[in-house]
Formats: structure tokens, C-alpha cells, sequence
């Protein structure tokens, strides 16, 4: 021990470490096996990684989300405070992490939809009867393999080390007769997955997965592919949650000591979970998943696979990688078959990802003469418009507000999130309906959009945003950030403190909705299309599952089309990632659509700005764009005259 | 700790260790890091791997090496001792195998030969200037890389994981100035092997290592690729050598336990020591080698890849594999650069490998009018006969009695071992040369070769191998096994022991060159082209290096053809490896011989008994064969008459 080291003692069973001056406690944290979340990965935006700490070795870089009160006490934030003597350190309670496993085991069952094929899947599992060799024919084991492939249309077929030291064993093993599974990835070579011996029976499955791996959750379903069906679904907050909310926090998470490793390998566990539990429900073995389908946003990508992704969040927003290589499960450390494929599907940009061109592909926006508008809403907003002709597509960044962050009182789509608010137009006292039921402790997304519209429609807030402080009601009150409205009195929370909406919070939603919203138009006049003319409007990821159309197009959110037009198509990542597994045409078809789609490029973007600030109302400043908004607007003031 | 568990004590400084009952002394050695050779593989058949146990706690499996006195002391053999209560065991003093690296710096320079051109090699290094991306030009990294590649002619290049995940970095910290690597392999596919930032200058040497793995001596040459030049060679006993002398040894060895494991690591680690020396003498990076390529027996090829090699030796005698995959140094586990190409050049048969492909290829046979025999002997002989347009080629058992066992006082050729001897016509009394000079301690292959031609020629031994025992010296006298020849009296030896050669000796050497003798018969028979017609005999191995032709006439080893048709190519096998880095022709020359060889199996082959059984003799049944034999003979029976 010398005089730059210092003891570091963290509260609860955990072993105390020694560390040198200048480690940050999170670092210390990390080594200590003390989990501390980051949900601004580090940057000390967030402030909840704050600690209590006993000693006065410690120097915070920053203090931003502390008061001099809380100094006082000894509290620093974890990601911030540079160890510089012994300490102990007292871990706050934390939001913690509920696991939000798919625990429904009733999902409705998934086949081959009509227009693709399991016949066109890229493996195949073959058995094939060899000659046993003789003194007159000293053929190698390998060579006679190969004769056999050829025999059966399979010319040029790698082989890797491992399954070269396997085949001689398995071919004796099964006195030449042997089971062989093969990839042929479309525009890939052909490749031996597994050797066994002796003959496999038909209707054994063929294992196979397709995963999404979202900012926030990762899914997997597990796909038989002898029959094409999903035959289990599992989904789970990404691991590295903990680390970074939104794409931007993990990049700069990852760009930090051994950040990038570390979030590797918790997107890494959450998969090899989810497929251990997806493998256990039907009992399959997870060793025996011959291949599998990545889709998901370009940074998600390029941190699973352990590419740098600084590169992402800097301006001129590069990628290194659009298209990853075909790679094995062994290179990523996938728990399945270690030779099996891993395809991580295209993507088109640094926020146009694998998702969305997956996306685009299981909502059949690329293969329709009907001019669809795409959209795939979660921490960034990714819109494409098009049809068989012609791809555009855009990405805004919206901010995690729908996800609940940057509004105070805002939380995940989880138990006691407030999901839908009404608002009695003449008390101004809100119901609502929280997820679990019980008493709430925040307002998730569709929550928000939901009291924003309803706020609106019942006169509460002007176009602009601003609270009327001449209503009366007690709900509207003056707080430290200046007006705020109640949705709920501490009573009746689980936390027992209000849960408000602020002005900071109203803004924040404005420029969120604002940016999606002038995406649509900055798409739309790209192309010359008018968006009012677009035949539907696809919504895909989770988020589309739970918000209402009509509060969304009420704040300006979405265009104000038929409710007829609106389809909600679920996770399209994952179905994407699903249907290439089915058939190479598809697999083939996203990467057309990865090279079709024109990427606009916001930042660069002049009438991005123009058309963002006009969206920065409610519904919009031009309200003819809103005719449906309009009505009901007139409609409201009308009765306001009756009465 | 159990009833079945038991304590073993290794004499010296190790640490004890719990064995269960049933566990062989030698696997207990191994757990205790006790190095206990075993030349015959463990088979119980050398005897060499003898030690003194105290306790009553072993059972002995075998004890065909030990005598009833052996046992009553306490000696078992460590390869056939089973564990079953606690013991003390002393190690007896073994055969060290001493460090046979070639130190001599001074070796001939070696460039590329007439006819080869380095700039038909499969590597290049090129330096790309890539446009730096805009917002305007957001192509991802590895589009931009594969745009110059594609416009410097490189289509289709595949990029590994990890080199994707260096690949970002590379091109920023190289301002979009990066050098790269690349492998385009004679029927491969062109792989991306480094990528580095900035420019490198055109002198700085560009590494690769042509290996040898031999059953007895691994070689490696590291050749700049930018030259052609050998910058360094090194060789040194293939590591395995304390686990089976032979390649049969080494098979049984590796179907034991972790046996195969054990020898891939040994094997690996020699290589690994080799290139680490080769490098240090020219100051290079061992990580900065971006290919090699292997050449060696079927079996050394089978271990060093962990490929299962137990059908090489049983009946019909089949390799996993003659023409083994591409392969990275990761692959491996070789330490050079991890994204290194190896190449595994190609086999024939399970007798006849890459060693003799690449020595076809190094001694120009496949490429001459002229009819060739080329032989290669080692362990076993591996003979071609042929020219550019036929190729046959065999391999025969011929047993390891010229490198040294097999013969009671026979040892390797390495200091001590007395490698020419020459005997008085009249008195019987022999001279010898030993190793290294001083005291011998046994005689090596050579000096077997030599002593078995001057008895012979001296009339101690006929010509069925019989001692002659009326001769009137004390140097042939009888011993335990029957009539023996005493080479050098106890004072004159290094251990105090006579170095005799015994009538077993004598069979056994008898059988090896017969062997020999009988592949080049049953070849030129197969087709149809008399072996005194052959323009050249080739010799390649470390063995050939040694031997004096003359005496390998006069015993009837090698056919009776002029001295001046003789040559020695030195290690052929490493050379080929040389040849085919420099060359892609070359490299698929290799390919096109080993495809060309007609294999014939000798134990398939009636008349290869036949031929053998007229080879036991001295030097042959039929004397017609070798004229300058009989003329000596006839010279010798002459000048007896005229005494």
C-alpha cells in the first residue's frame, strides 16, 4: 500500500478495495461488484447515481444536479466524485430495474406469413450416406464429406477448425452415415454448421433465433425452423440500462476506461438469457441454435459486436459499419451453437439502423404500390416514407421523453406508470388509469401524450404550452420551476410526493413531438409527396403498442389522418429479423431496402428547423394541417359559447 | 479426502499431489509438472520411462521391460504403473533431450530462387488515402475502406470482428491515411489481415514464417516478404519427442486422456518458441508475421491442428483430412499476428504428407524431363518416382532404427553419438568419429549405415547378416542376446558401458533398409521404369544430410547408380513452405502434386513382400543390382586370394 492508494469500503456485504487517487466511484463501484446505475452513462447529467459518502476523500468534479445542502451532507454523485482518500461509502436507494419478462405464455402463435417461404430458408440439414473407406480407397475423411456435399448440390463448403477435429469421430461414430447442417447465406459462401452422427429424424426442430436488441429491451424469439413457426418469445430490459438511457449516454459510457467492454457484455448476457429461457420453455437446447438474426439501432449494433461507437454520436455521424460481416457465434459469444451464423442485418446510417430497415420490411412498406409513412418511435424517432418505388427516411431526435425521461415525474412504462389521463373539462380533475393498477409513482409516455391532449383540449394549456393560471382549480399552482399541474396528490401515490407536470416538462414534450413531427415534413417535401395523401401510417416498436392515435394526432404528434389509416405493427424489428430467418428473399429484400432508402440528414437540414419550430405547438402553428384537431377545437369553443 | 484417494511424493522439489485410485504414475507426473519422457507413446514397449517407487501402492500393468531384480528394487514404468495407495517416487536419470537449435548465424543467405517471383505472392501491403466522411458523405467506415479497396482492385475483401473493431480508430487516427494487409491465397477468398493508420515505409520488412514440423525437429525460416529473403532460421526438437519418438508412438499417446491436447500444445509451443527466437535475431515483432505456412507429416499436421489422428494407424489407414481449411494464427493459437494467414499445405495419404509435396515442389521433381527418386528418410521412408509428367510416390514403415532406436546402443544424432566408423580388413579393429568429439555414447543412423557396410565388406558379418564368429578377435565375442560386435570398450565410452552391435541390431536394421530398398522396387514396378534408369536420386530430411552414399550403397539402402546422380537437398519440406510464400505458382504446385501422386499402399501390395524379403539380405538377394557392390566384393575376395 503506498500513499496514492486508498481503502474504499462500501456499505452492505461487499468486500472493501483498495484503489488509487483519482478513481472515480463508480470505477471503485464496478471493482467492488456494487452496482450503481448511470442512466446518463456518467456525464453527471442525471444526477441518480448520487451516494452518501463518510470521509473527506473525495473531490467532485461536478455538482450540477446537487444542492450545497446535499454537499453538506456528504452526498456526491458516483460518476462524478474522484477518489482521493480512504472513504465509506452509503448506497441510496436506487429506481431500481424491474426485470419485464415476457412471462405470457399464451402469446399468440407466429407461422410462415403468406408470401414467404421456409423452403427458401438459408440452412439445411442433409443426411448423407457415405462409402466406408477401403485400402483401394484411402479417400481423407474431409475429401469424402466434400464428394458427398457435391453429390448433393453443395459445392465449396468451409469448414472450420472445430467441426474438422469433430468429423472424423462422427463419421465412425455413425459408421459413415452422417447429419449435416449447412448455411448458405444469400450473398455469403456456404458454410458446415454441425456434424453428427448417423440420421436425424424430420420433425426434430431446427433451431433458430431472431433478436432485437432495443435501447431499452431486447427480444428474442425462438423460431423451428422445419416449420417456420416461433415456437418461443422472451423479452427484457438491455442490461446495460444501468449504464445509459438513450443511445448517447452508452456511447459515451463506452468511451470510457473499459465502458465499452462492459456494456458488450451485459447486451451479450440479457441475449444468452433470453435465449436460455426461450430454449427452456419448448426444452430445447440452446447449443443446438444453428443460427441466428441480429436487428436493432446501428449503436446497439456496434456495441454488441464491441465496435467503437464514438464515431456515431460526433458530427459528420459515422458508423463504421453499415453492413457487419458474416460472423459466428463464437466471434460474439453468443451461448448457442458456437458454430452457428449470426447475421446482423443492415442498417442505413447512424440512426436509421438494422431495425428500421427490418422494420420496413415486416410492415411491407418497400413492396406496396400504396405510399405508407413508417414510423418507429422510442428514444429517437425514426420515420421512413415510401412505397415499391421509391425509400426516404429520417431519424430526429426526439429525446427520451416519451420513455418518461426528461419530464420529472416521468418513468418507464412499467407497474404504477400513469399510461392514460382524462380530464373533466369543466373541474379540471384528471382520472387515470395506472399499469398494475394501484397507487402511481410517475407518468410513462403514452401517459404524457395522453394529459398533454387533454390538458389542451380542456383549455388548461394554450397552443403554446402555457398553463392558464386563471382557471380555478387547485390542481394549477405555482411551484419552483413556475406553474405546474397535478395529476396526482402525494396520497394517492406510492411514493407519497405529487406527481406534477412542469413547464421544463411541457417543453421538453413540445420539442420531442416538434422533432418527429418536422420530420414528417421534412420527408414529405424532400419527396414532393404530400403527407396527407399517404394510404396508411405503420407504427412499429413498443411504444406505438400503447399510445392513443387520437391524443397523438390531438397534440400535433402524428399527422391527422383516418383512424382507419393507423396500424400498429408491434416490435418490426424482430419480425424483420424473423422472416429473413425464413426465407433468403427476404433476407435479400432488406438489403434493397438498406440500399434503396435515402437518408435525410436533420442537422443538415435548413427546412428541418423551419418546420420543428412551426410543430413547437399544439397541435401545430398551422392548424389547417390538424382539420380533425380543428373541429374539435371549434366544437369545444362552441360549447363554451352555449354555455 | 476419500479412501480412494492417495497422496504421491515426486523425489525433488514438487509439490505433493492427491491422485484416485486407478490414475497411471505418468498422469500423475503430468499433474505434478514432473516431465517423465516416454518414447514408445506409453506403451509400456521402450522401458525408458522407469521409475523407483516406495510403497506398495502400484500395480504394474506390464512389466515386459523390467526384470524380476527390477522389481524386487521397486522399479515400475510410469506409463504402466497404476496408482492405488500412497507412494514416494524417485526419478531415475532419463535421456535428456538437449536443445538442438541450429545457433549458427552464419548460414547461407537465402533469396528467391531462379524461376520463383516474390511478386507473385499472395500478400500486399498497400497504403489507401481515403476522402474523409462529411455530412454530406456519411458512407459508413468499412464502405469507404472497401471503396478504395475496390478501386486498387481488391473486390469482395473479408474483414474479421476484430479487425472491424480496430477498423474506426485506424482511419481516424491515421486521418484517413491507412495501410492494410492483405492475403488473396491461391484458391481463397482475399481476407483483410491488418489494418494500420498512416503510411508505412516500402523497406520495412513484411513478415511471414515457413514452418516444418517434423516428428523429430520442427525448422522454421522467417522470410521477409518484401524481398523473398530467409532472414532467419532456427530448429530445434519438436516438443512432443518426450511423448513418442515415432509417429505411431504419437498416436497412441494422443487417444489417451488429455493426450492429444497435450501434444497439440507441445507441438504449438515449439513452433511459438521458434518464431520468437527467428524474430529476436532480426529485432521483429512476432506479432508483425502475417502469414506462414505449414508443412510436415500427415500425423504432425493432425496433432498440431487437434485433429483426432487415431485412423492414420489403423487399417485402412485414413486422414481427417489431407488438404486442411484456411486458417488464421487465432485458429491455432500460433503467436504471431492473430489475423495471420496459415496455410497447411497438403497432404497425400496418411504416410505420405505436406513434408513430400513440398519437397517434390523444393526438389524440382514434378518439373523436369528427367525421371527422378526422390526419398525422404526419416522415421519412415516416403520415396517418389517420377518427372513432369507422372508422379508415384509410397511410404514404408521403415521403422526408427536409423535415427537411432530400435538398435540397443543406438542413439539420436546428436553430440556423443559415434557417426562414421571405419574397420580394419585384417585385424577387425574399428576408428570411429563421434559427435561433438570426445567419449561416445552410442551410435546414431549414419554411423549405423557405416559400421553395418565395413562389416560387411570385412566379412564380420555375411551376407544374411550373421555374425562371423571364427574370425580370430576379441571385438565379436557372445553376449546374453548371441553373437555381438564390440564397437568401443567400456573405458573408451562416456558411460562406461561397451557400445556393441548385437545380432537383434542387426535384424532390425536389416528390415529398415529393406523396407526402403522395397518401396523403390514395388514403385518402379508400378510403373514399369527401371530404377537404374532414374536421372537423379534426390535426398532430402535432416537424415540424408549425414549418411555417406557410398555406405548406403554397400549395405543396399540406396540403389546402385552413380555417385554424381546423387544429391542432397537439405530440408526439403521447409523449403517447399518457403517456395510456396513466395510464389502463388508455386503454392499451386504444391496443390497440383499432391493431386497428380499416384499413392501406392504398400500393405496392400503382394509384390512388396516379395521385394522386401530379397532386400533383407546384404546388400540384396539378386548382386546384379548393385554392380559396384559385386565389384568391390569380387576386388575384396581377390586381394583375400592373393594373400
Amino acid at each position: 500500500r503506498t500513499v496514492t492508494d486508498h481503502l474504499v469500503v462500501f456499505q452492505g456485504n461487499h468486500d472493501p478495495v483498495m484503489v488509487a487517487t483519482g478513481t472515480l466511484i463508480t470505477e471503485a463501484a464496478r471493482r467492488a461488484d456494487v452496482v450503481i446505475n448511470q442512466p446518463c452513462g456518467g456525464q453527471g447529467r442525471c444526477g441518480r447515481c448520487a451516494v452518501a459518502v463518510n470521509g473527506q476523500g473525495v473531490r467532485r468534479r461536478s455538482t450540477l444536479r446537487l444542492s450545497p445542502a446535499d454537499i453538506e451532507e456528504g452526498y456526491a454523485l458516483a460518476c462524478q466524485a474522484v477518489i482521493e482518500g480512504d472513504l465509506r461509502i452509503r448506497l441510496l436507494p436506487q429506481e431500481s430495474i424491474e426485470r419485464r419478462l415476457t412471462t405470457d405464455r399464451t402469446v399468440a402463435k407466429i407461422s410462415v406469413p403468406e408470401g414467404y417461404a421456409v423452403e427458401n430458408q438459408s440452412i439445411r440439414r442433409l443426411t448423407l450416406n457415405l462409402p466406408a473407406p477401403t485400402v483401394d480407397d484411402q479417400t481423407d475423411d474431409w475429401s469424402r464429406l466434400q464428394k458427398a456435399l457435391h453429390q448433393a448440390g453443395y459445392h465449396r463448403v468451409e469448414l472450420s477448425l472445430p467441426l474438422l477435429r469433430r468429423l472424423g469421430p462422427a463419421l465412425r461414430e455413425g459408421s459413415w452415415t452422417v447429419t449435416v447442417v449447412i448455411d448458405s447465406p444469400w450473398g455469403g459462401t456456404t458454410r458446415l454448421i454441425d456434424i453428427l452422427p448417423g440420421e436425424i429424424p424430420a420433425a426434430e426442430p431446427l433451431w433458430s433465433a431472431a433478436v432485437d436488441v432495443g435501447t431499452t429491451t431486447i427480444t428474442v424469439w425462438l423460431v423451428d425452423l422445419m416449420t417456420g413457426e416461433v415456437r418461443a418469445q422472451s423479452a427484457e430490459y438491455n442490461g446495460q440500462i444501468a449504464r445509459g438511457e438513450d443511445v448517447i449516454s452508452r456511447i459515451i459510457f463506452a468511451s470510457k476506461n473499459s465502458g465499452a467492454e462492459d456494456l458488450r457484455k451485459l447486451a451479450l448476457d440479457t441475449i444468452n438469457s433470453l435465449v436460455k429461457i426461450t430454449c427452456g420453455r419448448v426444452l430445447a437446447d440452446p447449443r443446438k441454435v444453428v443460427k441466428a438474426a441480429i436487428s436493432g439501432n446501428s449503436t446497439m449494433l456496434h456495441l454488441l459486436l464491441g465496435v467503437p461507437a464514438e464515431s456515431i454520436r460526433l458530427a459528420p455521424f459515422i458508423t463504421a459499419v453499415n453492413q457487419p460481416p458474416p460472423l459466428t457465434a463464437a466471434d460474439l459469444e453468443l451461448d448457442i451453437h458456437p458454430e452457428a451464423s449470426v447475421d446482423c442485418l443492415p442498417g442505413v446510417a447512424s440512426y436509421v439502423g438494422a431495425d428500421i430497415t427490418a422494420g420496413v420490411l415486416a410492415s411491407g412498406v418497400d413492396d406496396s404500390e400504396e405510399v405508407s409513412l413508417f414510423i418507429d418511435v422510442g428514444t429517437n424517432g425514426e420515420i421512413v416514407l415510401g412505397s415499391r418505388d421509391w425509400l426516404v427516411t429520417c431519424a430526429c431526435s426526439a429525446g427520451p421523453a416519451f420513455e418518461g425521461a426528461g419530464v420529472m415525474d416521468g418513468v418507464r412504462a412499467a407497474k404504477g406508470a400513469i399510461e392514460e389521463v382524462w380530464i373533466n373539462a369543466e373541474t379540471f380533475e384528471p382520472t387515470f388509469r395506472v399499469i398494475g393498477g394501484g397507487k402511481p409513482r410517475g407518468i410513462c409516455g403514452s401517459g404524457l401524450i395522453s394529459l398533454l391532449a387533454e390538458l389542451f383540449l380542456t383549455g388548461v394549456l394554450d397552443k403554446a404550452g402555457n398553463i392558464n393560471s386563471r382557471l380555478s382549480t387547485a390542481r394549477i399552482r405555482t411551484g419552483p420551476h413556475g406553474l405546474e399541474y397535478v395529476i396526482a396528490w402525494r396520497h394517492e401515490t406510492s411514493h407519497e410526493r405529487d406527481i406534477t407536470l412542469k413547464r421544463p416538462d411541457i417543453d421538453n414534450l413540445l420539442r420531442a413531438k416538434a422533432a418527429i413531427y418536422a420530420g414528417f415534413t421534412v420527408l414529405a417535401e424532400a419527396v414532393g409527396y404530400p403527407l396527407e395523401a399517404a394510404s396508411r401510417v405503420l407504427i412499429g416498436g413498443a411504444f406505438g403498442k400503447y399510445i392513443n392515435i387520437e391524443k397523438a394526432v390531438e397534440i400535433g404528434l402524428l399527422p391527422d389522418l383516418p383512424w382507419e389509416q393507423f396500424h400498429f405493427l408491434g416490435n418490426t424489428s424482430v419480425k424483420g429479423a424473423y422472416l429473413s430467418l425464413l426465407d433468403q428473399e427476404a433476407r435479400s429484400r432488406i438489403n434493397d431496402i438498406a440500399g434503396r432508402m435515402t437518408y435525410v440528414e436533420l442537422s443538415a437540414d435548413n427546412s428541418f428547423y423551419e418546420a420543428f419550430t412551426s410543430a413547437l405547438f399544439l397541435p401545430h402553428t398551422d392548424v389547417s394541417l390538424f382539420p380533425s384537431v380543428a373541429r374539435e377545437l371549434a366544437l369545444t369553443a362552441g360549447e363554451e359559447m352555449m354555455e
